[in-house]
């Protein structure tokens, strides 16, 4: 299973995520540009030290992703997009093993054309009014929701 | 369902927590004392204005919050602890919609005293030599679970 995060504008929210996809073993896809200074050695001297337990992809831009996925169809498997601008709830969707789980950017989401490509556009359920979880707690939710579905064989 | 904060010590996990809370209509408990000071005020200043929206009660100490769980037992249900040191795994346990699930602190988990009092305690499965995820994952994960489980029943 992988964790593509498209854009990330947010360093806490990707140290996040990176530390999740080490203790679960999934791979993670980073569209760039990034929203700060994505670097190995910046990520350790913050604390990350599990970033080299992580096997992280960077890709310079969305179609240079594409190109990737293209490429490596039996790596990228499925492209689920978190939205909360869709309608298929998260938690009945019928995950696989090798499934690309995307959010987008903290601030905006992703463009209409990223929306338009992904697969399936998932959505994690609100209460009225609300409008969004934190970026990392929406991956990290449906992520979890993927690995039990799938029998957390990722940790194995 | 609640969420139980012990000694919270990291704001940004305890404003993230409290989104959440806004979001899928969780009660909040916070268990005194804080790592930071925990103000409306303040957390409005840094753009927590969804705090209006969750129900949160203040507990100056862990007796405190015994006493309140034993004068109010409809409220608290049953003290779920999420804890690398437990040997439940937290996705097949069977959740109730009236659960509190609580998290300790991010630096050091909660006392032995706490952990001996929970009704329950779970652990999130992670790699062979991975130490924790972020608190605020964690509760995640788990409350997530609990709601798909419960039918998401507080969102309605």
């Amino acid at each position: 299973m992988r964790l593509v995060l498209f854009e990330p504008d947010i360093p806490q929210n990707t140290g996040t995520l990176l530390r999740l996809s080490a203790c679960w073993n999934l791979a993670v896809d980073v569209i760039f540009p990034c929203g700060f200074i994505f670097d190995d050695r910046r990520m350790k001297r913050a604390g990350m030290d599990y970033i080299d337990a992580v096997d992280i992809q960077r890709h310079s831009s969305w179609p240079a992703y594409l190109a990737w996925r293209a490429e490596n169809p039996a790596l990228a498997g499925r492209l689920l997009l978190l939205s909360t601008k869709a309608a298929e709830p998260y938690q009945t969707f019928a995950y696989r093993a090798d499934d690309s789980i995307m959010v987008g950017r903290e601030s905006s989401g992703v463009p209409d054309v990223v929306y338009a490509a992904a697969d399936h556009r998932l959505v994690i359920p609100l209460r009225d009014g609300m409008r969004s979880l934190n970026v990392a707690i929406a991956a990290a939710v449906v992520t979890a929701e993927a690995l039990r579905q799938t029998g957390f064989s990722s940790l194995s």
